[in-house]
């Protein structure tokens, strides 16, 4: 009963080769998605001609040198689920853990159920499922290996604008779980969730969401629910993006990881509310609507932060988000990977609107900090937002079949 | 700023003739998707060559006779917030923020940001977005008009399996929100909270998802987090529909209304894994995989409830969720338009999972009570589920250009 074959006349080979991709263009409306890890974001010409019935079968690969769902086009819905390990759980009880939780995601995401699913209709339409597994800094010494973590993967420093809450903060394993469907989503946090019982407790989990699957024409950035557009400065496909996201050299262990930064940033709808657009647009940089630099026309128009308007001020105030989040060497970019989130108002009507911030870079320490502490000192943004919760983990390399996420670390 | 024009080129008349009506048809898996209010279910043959990038665009009418939301096909996403009328908020009140939130809406569905839109960027994919306005028993009497409120709208007698919260239960005035994208959801459930704020509080919010658009091939039944189809036996489109849902006589406050109910139903994940499948199929009376009854082979398939086993125990058990339930005459059917929900599970991982259950039908004492004094009674799935949430609503009839939601009631 629990690897029941799917049902569906969809050839999975077939998605895995070029029909796939030219679906993928459309779908992610022109960025590619990827059918081997490597080949992420070498684009086929989108193509908006995706039948809509075929977004659950779409397949993403589970295999390869790296892992999943980070350079992957970013899927509707995401759950994050941080871990904290049982005292007793070393490094052979580690290596359990971790060769089952492998298992149920190689199935899962290709549309499989998982071994022991007990609910095992709920796993045959992954829609571009991702499981992306992160180790945050107490695995390591309990497994017993301090010396393979990565050395920016630990404790962010304290930045002045954090109010941190401990039910948001830290983990020793995270599951980041992404699918354009939030019942695929859903099962597959059920299933991880039950299998890690022996070895962990559920820390914190964080759900999130973009646009659903062919909401948004080609090549739009996503919106926040401040109606920003968010993530325009992320490193283009191809060199660039591998140079700030991969570690391309080092031991087993190191090769072909990345860190992922989540930070939990709640956005005051209310005092937003009360500002006007003008104003808003200068606290960003940007124009609300094109995403343009306020010296610019299209979205991914340089800034020219020299320029002045009629009064010798300028155009990009010093204090905008544009401007104190801006990198232009590649390797000292990050990649964002946001979700909204948006829970249940206060019975004023208060929002519990935020955003489930997540970066992913080669190093902490070299990308994602120098932009953080550039930002919690002027960004105007911070007068509209908070950052309550924040995590690091290490996410490494991939595993071919048989093989299993960690054994470069754990094995 | 506040009534930016849609800046894409897809025409919203063509939306709302045959274009959509063809395009709707295969987003929603062969099921129409209503051009007016009345001729939904009358389908036009599915054909699943809807482009992915057009699901923001679709719009769903919001003027006509009757309600949208109801027996539009179900969207993806779903937000149900209840008020509580401040004290104060009377009938002349009521127009008045009726008035408003009927602009709100009317704007919001066919893709316009809102007249006081903070966000307007976000008002421009719809999704298929509706807005329901449903009214509880007290706002009858608060408007000093319970000679018009529909007999049935009151609290639901107590039943033995509940365990009714208060924080989930009743409301004065419910706003259901829908749409196949979460952003429009969250944007719409935003503006229609500020606006409502000077006449009422939240008293609660409940959210839910089915699968996102395109995932599921023509015509699937939606599948809850047990792994069941849920949803079978609703009425046929058409006159079987029409005879369920809708009030097709009174006067003007009663033509065209329908009720809802809404219980929050907790499902136990935990026993029900316990399960094997033969004893999860006998809870339901239906095979899990197909949604057939255990003496048929297709979903659709009649039960025959006389059949017996080897052992001449009847092969669909009394006690099963398919016989408390099944009703063959279509007036007395009840319309279930259920959403899945699923929280934050607890430190040992124990599931927050269930279901947002509504049903709408033309009167709640003739069609949902004997069905639901039957499940209370003997149904066996009440082992692995909880209500802990309900209430009820009438639902006004719809409008034309110019009125409001609530003027045959309130006017």
């Amino acid at each position: 009963m629990t690897d029941t074959p799917p049902s569906r006349p969809v050839s999975r080979r077939g998605l895995l080769t070029g029909g796939a991709l030219a679906a993928g263009g459309a779908l992610a409306g022109g960025a590619a998605i990827a059918a081997t890890r490597t080949d992420a974001g070498k684009s086929p010409a989108a193509a908006d001609t995706t039948p809509v019935a075929s977004v659950g079968a779409l397949v993403e690969p589970f295999h390869g040198a790296r892992q999943a769902g980070v350079t992957t086009e970013p899927q509707a819905h995401a759950a994050f689920v941080a871990f904290t390990l049982r005292a007793g759980t070393d490094r052979a009880a580690l290596g359990r853990m971790l060769r089952l939780l492998t298992d149920d995601a190689a199935r899962l995401t290709q549309g499989k159920p998982a071994l022991a699913d007990t609910e095992a209709e709920l796993g045959l339409l992954p829609a571009r499922l991702t499981v992306t597994f992160g180790f945050g800094p107490a695995l390591y010494r309990a497994a017993g290996v301090d010396d393979r973590r990565p050395a920016s993967v630990a404790d962010l420093p304290p930045f002045r604008v954090d109010r941190l809450q401990p039910a948001w903060t830290g983990g020793d394993l995270l599951l980041q779980i992404c699918a354009d469907d939030p019942i695929s989503v859903a099962h597959t946090q059920r299933v991880l969730i039950k299998d890690s019982r022996p070895f962990a407790t559920v820390r914190w989990v964080q759900q999130g969401f973009r646009r659903s699957p062919g909401v948004e024409p080609g090549g739009h950035t996503q919106r926040n629910l401040f109606g920003q557009l968010d993530g325009t400065a992320n490193p283009r496909a191809g060199v660039p993006m591998d140079s700030a996201v991969w570690v391309s050299d080092g031991p087993a262990w190191l090769h072909d990881s990345t860190t992922l930064v989540v930070r939990r940033i709640s956005m005051n709808m209310e005092t937003w509310d009360l500002l006007g657009r003008t104003d808003r647009e200068l606290a960003v940089g940007r124009r609300l609507d094109t995403g343009a630099p306020l010296t610019g026309t299209a979205e991914h128009d340089e800034p020219d932060f020299a320029a002045t308007d009629e009064h010798g001020l300028a155009v990009i105030p010093d204090f905008s988000h544009l401007t104190r989040a801006h990198v232009t060497d590649d390797r000292l970019k990050i990649l964002r990977r946001p979700y909204n989130y948006d829970g249940v108002p206060t019975a004023e009507g208060h929002a519990d609107s935020g955003l489930v911030f997540t970066s992913y870079q080669a190093d902490v320490a070299r990308q994602f900090l120098p932009i953080q502490r550039r930002l919690a000192e002027r960004d105007l943004l911070n007068e509209w937002t908070t950052p309550i919760g924040s995590a690091v983990f290490a996410i490494p390399p991939g595993c071919r079949p048989g093989g299993w996420i960690g054994e470069q670390v754990l094995g």
